[in-house]
């Protein structure tokens, strides 16, 4: 039989359903460009797990972060969206505008293709951490500190990025405590010094985190240091996890160039380095992973979809 | 006197109080920076003319461009904003971290500042245009081509953006005629003779409107062939002007690099070519133009401006 004459080829294939790839979804749908949406998990991504998002530009009130996205998600079904609920294996690229997306029962043709499967934040694998994640336990200090006003917090990690979000907390929280599981940092001289002029700020080193705990919110923490061996107990309002981002891009290695942290490269259109297949969002190199941007770059990406498709 | 004790040093002066001055605003107010927003007419920008703004993701149902606006300014003044109403005259790096901005009467000092002044269209000029904006005269056909379903519309412009805008219409409307006052197009060849294979797309050339008539929307257009100056009418739902856009970079002429349009240009952090001053949005190299675009560059030159303060 003739793929041909059986499958579809749509005009673009976006690959993830959060933000930015809802807002695709809106920009190529609305154009009247045929689009099919693959998310292999739950419409929205990582933002659901935000009780409350306060710095999406529009809602000044806060919205929580599911109800932000089943807004997008309604929003992009209002024009002819198709999606599907299955998991990307594989992209291939075999000629100009003739994409060809895999998945385990299913080979999906289209024009263009947008990336925008976003990237997990490392998870301490903890009791707790789960059932009190957005009620308690965070991955990102730019979103919830302003939760944290005359609180205690503890970051957990030792890179720039935890002493970062350390300092961040530093200006809404009243004390926050810096948990490694080492005696030296991998964060910067210049930062870690900012950090311990901060009286706000106390280490707490070679020791990890085996549990959070609490009754509705998180309320401690159960330590044990690396040395002794010690069990103890921190009493926390908040915890913020800054050990590391993994990104979705399992299914496109060898195809895209990424930088070093396995992000994709894209240009100011987000053109990766295959014409024709765009990235948007947290997966893109240099992403400030924030709501507003990811569903910024997906707009830039489907209008660079779109010119793409027209020029076929 | 001494200035240095009589002026208030800001971390962030933002310039513009549009979509991307908005949530440029939201993100450094929220973080603690002290923030300055100059806006010379009224917050919201352009895009308050914008009846209903249906892809901005998040608002499913539309939102008028004002109500969206508004909604980001109360959502920056929930934190320290500070916002004055008044035009930037220029603006002068005295020393890194050490920035000017001056007004007829006013010095203001900062850290950092972002421009995100935005661009205006060219308008026509003509009795009727500003009478309908937002009521069938539009300069946007990815924003509004989906309102004028079945209809019949006209664009005005002879360049590669009018020919586009005019194709993208021809998904909808079911009649676009482009008017152009010249026999000949700016527009590349391979896109004039997609319009003329169009057969929705009709051609009047050597022609020029004089006005924009209709009750409460747009009924017709009052046409004059300039080689034999005869005039007519021509009836239409609506008319969208695309005869260039003229950005508001007049302050900072000789201190930023801009590209040939006179935006501009900024890496991938909204970093102009002096570092410490950002932009974003509509006034930036390569924009798309459009609202969450925007809005996205604001949060990136807001998380950059930080940053910059941070690291003094």
């Amino acid at each position: 039989m003739n793929q041909e004459n059986t499958t579809q080829k749509f005009d673009v294939i976006i690959i993830g359903g959060g933000p930015a790839g809802l807002s695709a979804a809106i920009y190529t749908a609305r154009d009247r460009l045929s689009t099919l949406l693959i998310e292999k998990s739950i419409i929205g991504g990582m933002i659901n797990e935000a009780d409350k998002v306060d710095n999406y530009p529009g809602f000044h009130e806060g919205i929580s972060g599911m109800d932000l996205t089943s807004k997008m998600y309604k929003q992009a079904q209002k024009y002819e969206l198709q999606d599907v609920n299955t998991e990307v294996l594989s992209i291939s690229a075999n000629a100009p505008r003739d994409f060809s997306v895999k998945t385990a029962d299913t080979e999906y043709l289209a024009k263009s293709v947008i990336i925008a499967s976003g990237s997990d934040k490392q998870k301490l694998g903890i009791p707790g951490e789960k059932e009190f994640t957005g009620r308690g336990v965070s991955y990102c200090a730019t979103c919830d500190a302003p939760f944290y006003r005359e609180k205690t917090v503890a970051v957990v990690g030792g890179g720039n990025s935890a002493i970062y979000e350390a300092l961040h907390l530093a200006k809404f929280a009243s004390k926050v405590y810096i948990i490694h599981r080492r005696n030296q940092f991998r964060a910067t001289t210049i930062i870690q010094e900012r950090a311990k002029s901060e009286p706000k700020i106390k280490f707490i080193l070679n020791t990890v985190v085996e549990a959070v705990q609490g009754t509705d919110f998180v309320e401690n923490l159960m330590l044990k240091n690396i040395t002794s061996n010690q069990i103890s107990e921190l009493s926390v309002d908040g915890v913020f996890v800054s050990i590391g981002i993994k990104p979705n891009t399992s299914y496109i290695k060898n195809l895209l160039a990424l930088d070093d942290s396995g992000m994709i490269i894209v240009d100011s259109n987000m053109q990766t380095n295959v014409p024709g297949i765009f990235a948007a969002g947290d997966i893109r190199h240099n992403s400030i992973r924030q709501v507003i941007a990811a569903a910024g770059d997906g707009s830039i990406a489907a209008m660079s979809a779109k010119k793409w498709v027209e020029e076929s």
